[in-house]
């Protein structure tokens, strides 16, 4: 058996060996060793690591600029951090994403491994604190309990601009099956009965503008992402950081990410506030119920193929069924309404989470992070699959509904303000009875001249308000 | 204005005027101003007001017989709390049932009312305590963190036969309908999508045995509520407790209540410990699923009244719609599918509150209380009317059913062992995209002849497993 | 017996007899038999109640204004709307707030009353619809789907101003008590161990400005709650709405209840999405989550009484046991946790009730109403209790909080920008491993001068960030 | 570049090219594109692999012996089966674990990997479904329906006996500190308050009975994940299975896996019902609720190191600060806490996904697993790492807790069956104001002789039940 080589560390409960190829440290041996819970390493989150960089970045900055931190050890830190906002190094982020600590564990694996890099940019072997030390230059001026809630800021903001972007496009599919359908008359139904015509187009168009509605809540979610804390240090007092240290990083910060971060009046209360991930993660769920809302409709709507509604097609992705030959699932809108679920149950785990915080710190944001982050990645990941492998290929079964308005008692209700509610009442009941028209029974119980009744029930005059027709 | 009359009365934290007539005292009167929150006193769930009773009875005796409690005081609290117990004086109990303090204001509301009462049985003036004190004789042996917890079990188990009960019922109704619908053949669904024929008998039959099943879970979690931790006092050490007192007063309560109580091993646990009550909630919570499901299906199954799957008919309750003459909605289901969210959101709570829980007590039971018995009271009458007002009265639209499977792809799939899967796919796939039946299209390929094919598709081998048909 | 005297009323389903003095008919009858879920009646929610009468007294005015309603009908309906707008006739809204039939109970409800109060204002006997009907008078150019949403919002609405100005008064005792408390030092703790100082001044400010930000979150929420479907009857076409109709309503409404309603854009979309409750409660639920923390704070600070942190002490409100003499208990942040809990739990209903709508229309409406209700009143009912029982009441143990602050290891953390991480971390390691002060371990092992010590460590300069100290 | 050779295959959606190496086939590839969600493929959970390939093989048998299947096939299959059950080709196993379908994927993923590797052991090349086919062979008699959700019980099963392991080593821990520490003295508290004495040994005991009542719990749960539906086919109705089927593959799947496996009564009820998953789940949450309640209190008792109850000591595994020296945390309690989050979430995600079932088939049941799952070993892995990082290092300080008592007004309680409740709360409430002992204040006020105080107040006296000391 070959020995790998490895270097000695040291931290407060004494040496270890670490292989001598890593970049992280003795930090992040221990949390490894603490925390194997989820498989998951926070490496597996890209924008977090990019945020934690990104961070680190304009830390070094401010603290050069403060003349704090020497020229050399910032430009190599600096440089570090752009390696791994270049998506280098992510495999080297290796403590769980579910772990305790408050993400301490998180921080030091940063400081860690930015710190060995460096360390090497500057001609150092790894392991050489004494010239470039993870908590004394790396995390100069701050504290797990600023960074860490920054990052997740930043990596969650990335994360709702990209689900924004993926609705947006979603939306634009829904979009045009309504232009496509504009024609075409069916009825609305309530309570899963029939109701009053509408044309399917208004039906798709409905969904085009309630996804518009979460693209606007999701945007404005996303500025709560933008209030950090950067500066606080431990508890919000700012302990150990410079007067102006605040200020520049926040600026560095800005024009390191294009974020346009801002700093929260009260450090104290954003150290310990964890309100806006559980807004955020509403907002998620917000989004989750109604698409989930969206898929139930489309699978209803598509049911059959002959027994069932019938109404719309959706395109047959895959063989349904391993016994029963032929057969084509809507499963596009079901992978759907399992992510909706999911991200409903993440919802949850926050407000636990955000609820346990105690005193000046809230030591559970990891989990919180780790829910969040799975709920963006996997709503992200189902608008796309239904919008390019269901939406745009939906088609309309025309014939289907047109007879649903031919023989609908629902369209009855028009004829109130003419008949009154109990004529009509009458009427409707007979039909449901006998399994006669309305139509026809309007005319032999002479409750109105044809032409009139022509004129009530054209397609244009039931679909959107009208004036009385004399 | 006129005065109304009122007594002194002494706590902790100094004197107080209490109307004359009230049974209760300063520590309910004290509580009633701490916790203006639901409205809804203590003295609503008579189920927990005669369960307290029960308590306080079984400890008189208890402390009688070991010679604690003069025979006097404890025949005048026995006789005051078997008037509660046959539903005297609950509207003496006037705390808020979400309550601060751990449940101790339930706990004094009910010595108070006790003691007074007791007072007036021996021949004394209400407020007279150094004659009979509230927390010295009628609470004596005991404290609220064991009388407490005790009464909520004996309510919740109490609940739970009246669910169990009424779900029975329910599950008869079910049967029946099964029974009534056992020779109509129908096409089955997975997926919304017609899969293969079964019997609409063999349908509402599931929903029979579904809540059997659910009855037999709820019996067994019934007995987790039977553990009572009497005796453990104030945190299980059964401090201030005679050593013979634990099991006397559980005999005693045994024998009140009909309910096999047993003592809990170990005290301090059972003192602490809500897991029982977040898994009965758990099982409730199934329970709901469950009923929520089943209305779904009826909905979905009566859906129409002319574009929908239209196979079975609801009774008509009401006028379905304040504008849509004639229209009758499924509103039987819709309140039950209503009652199951509460208690999924019941659930939560409880969750919550038991986790919060501290070291020797959980000073949250009193709104585990709120929302054990809020789903047991409502699931119980959501069973009823879903029983009484729509169950009973479903009929079956045979015409339509038959059609579903004379028009049905689905039966395809009792070909497979005949003609293989492939072929079979191909059948389905030339009958979907050509609208022609799958009996025709199996004689005019030649799969297989006549006679054969009639007797693979004849219902009685459709809708069970075969031997092969040669 | 006495017969109480009836009238006969009729409907879809057939005739039936109704109480002679009862406003409300046989729809709400119907609806009384059909729902005995939670036996809190509609009446329960003035706010709610109010909120219908706005509705129809703004529909009576646009339907006169378009010349659809006559003077006097419109005149006599308006009145009637007006006198229960003053809180009358609330006890004749008899139907369950949990109600299957998507809100058709509650708005034939109004209806109905509405009607038989207007025809007696008009001088005939109540049931007399022939000369003003509950569905084609009062209910002209309305569908359940447009009023009961529409209720709801404005009930809602109002609930949340209402909150606001709780939290408003209570984020007022906090302020003040931070004020109180800004010169006396504490250590600030995270993950429960002390960290670096801090003030109980800017402990409690926290909770000031962390509620301040809830106020904000609330007004946001609040303005989804202004958007209205009024205009889009059944499913959102407007059928049997004259187009001018939607317009008129809003801006008459708008005048009666001084809330800025505007028509939503799309009103087939507006009627079918619950999407702003499911937020609205993500907003009620961050509060709930952040007023837990601060009591689960407040519950910690004042643990003791000798042996728990005793930092602060609440005011004592009722005696704390049954048995254990002299025990006083955090009673009101407790009540203020359950509260929460219940909230949480209320929001799971709503998102379950909110993803269960189909097509055109959430048939589920009246649970997300009752549970909404619930949290807005429950939260309400929690923030006044908390502040004035609570809060204001509370008091600082200032000779314990200067203990902490001289006994603790954690000021070493100031010294890190002057002695360098590792070796204040040998220093926190003896203190901690010999019981010794830091102060004196630095100043024995030579770290730094006496003076430049004490200035570091100086109250002002350990709360706040710092220049360096030379 | 070089091409990958590739094998051409066809499902009912025409021809696709697979890698020539891959043992999936078309079917899995399609569900591949369809469901990029959580990118964590189901080869990922062992134990699901592990079940499907033991039912495949069971199935083989059963088909063999009743003349279905050839020898030749099914010992082939069989092998395939082994081989899969030995750990390998887990990693051909490729659709995501969330999945829509309804599991189809999961059950032709398996079909096709076996059958590809059965076509290698009788000597053919993959693909050559002609001489063994995934449907016809593999899969025959079998249905997604009944195969998918009995695999999910069986890994569930398996998964909950390992949990019961993980724990009942975790209550070997506690119960050897209960040992270590029983003649610790100190004071329990409720609500946060001191309320009475107890030895530290019964507050560990406490954590081991309670854990001991959960692992019993569980293997109640496991039972109902014993219950299968092979032989129900497609809904439940056998439809394609021989009669003898059903009987005949859970006899072998019980030789295969000795897990105690029952069929279903009902199989068109077990078909459609997710409600044991509802269940076991609930039994899940109740456990992480309680270890969630463990870790908690090991948090608070462990608060200091100066200013927090610092009762007991937590051993230290890691730094706990990146700014704060010599800081140390309750990392692993934490992580503990913040797995109980995770899984109270999954439980909600579990119990939406058993609502949304439909008819015949819960649609949702591939996210069911997805929690379960997690739920499962995030819990095993939980527990493992508190109580060999946390748990079995646990130190006391003893003087700590020795002072608590000593300096304690909740002693008084003892007095209570002696002095009476008022004049007890006389000395409680002077000791509070006064900061005197109780012990003094009694001999001082003449309340009881010392002796007799002496004996009371003695330690075994005041930690159980006790006769009256006279």
């Amino acid at each position: 058996m070959i020995m790998k080589k490895t270097r000695l560390e040291h931290d407060l409960l004494g040496d270890r060996e670490v292989p001598e190829d890593a970049y992280w440290g003795v930090h992040s041996l221990r949390a490894v060793e603490n925390f194997p819970i989820s498989g998951q390493p926070i490496g597996d989150v890209p924008e977090l690591v990019r945020a934690l960089a990104a961070i680190k970045q304009a830390a070094a900055m401010a603290n050069a600029d403060l003349g704090l931190l020497s020229r050399e050890r910032a430009d190599a830190i600096i440089a570090a951090c752009q390696e791994i906002r270049a998506n280098h190094l992510h495999d080297q982020f290796v403590v769980d994403q579910i772990q305790g600590g408050a993400g301490t564990s998180t921080n030091m694996n940063a400081n860690e491994v930015i710190a060995n890099r460096a360390l090497e940019i500057m001609g150092h072997a790894k392991g050489e604190y004494k010239l470039l030390h993870p908590n004394e230059h790396v995390n100069m001026s701050q504290s797990t309990n600023d960074v860490y809630p920054t990052a997740l800021r930043i990596a969650t903001w990335r994360g709702l601009q990209n689900l924004i972007a993926a609705l947006a496009s979603l939306r634009g599919a829904f979009a045009e099956k309504a232009e496509e359908f504009a024609d075409i008359l069916k009825m609305g139904r309530t309570q899963l009965q029939e109701a009053v015509p509408m044309t399917l187009g208004q039906e798709f168009n409905a969904y085009a503008i309630t996804i518009a509605e979460d693209e606007q809540r999701l945007a404005e979610a996303a500025q709560l992402m933008c209030e950090i804390n950067l500066g606080a240090t431990a508890i919000g007092t700012g302990i150990t950081a410079h007067p102006e240290y605040a200020e520049r990083v926040r600026a560095r910060l800005d024009e390191i990410t294009l974020i346009p971060v801002i700093t929260a009046a009260d450090l104290v209360e954003a150290t310990q506030d964890t309100g806006a991930f559980v807004q955020v993660s509403g907002v998620l769920k917000r989004v989750a119920v109604k698409l989930s809302k969206i898929c139930n409709d489309l699978r209803l709507l598509s049911s059959g193929p002959r027994a069932g509604l019938n109404e719309i097609n959706l395109p047959a992705k895959q063989a349904g069924s391993s016994i029963m030959p032929g057969k084509v699932n809507p499963v596009i809108p079901e992978v759907v309404n399992q992510v909706a679920f999911e991200v409903i149950g993440n919802d949850m785990t926050i407000a636990m989470a955000a609820e346990g915080g105690q005193l000046q710190l809230n030591a559970f944001e990891p989990v919180i992070a780790y829910s969040a982050f799975r709920s963006l990645s996997h709503l992200i990941a189902a608008c796309e699959t239904l919008e390019v492998n269901c939406v745009r290929g939906i088609t309309a079964n025309r014939e289907v509904l047109r007879e649903t308005v031919r023989n609908s008692i629902g369209i009855v209700t028009a004829l109130n303000p003419y008949i009154g509610y109990a004529a009509a009442t009458e009427v409707a009941t007979e039909a449901h009875l006998t399994g006669r028209g309305v139509y026809d029974l309007v005319l032999e119980k002479n409750l109105l001249p044809k032409e009139r009744l022509d004129a009530i029930l054209r397609p244009e005059n039931l679909t959107r308000p009208q004036h009385f027709i004399s």
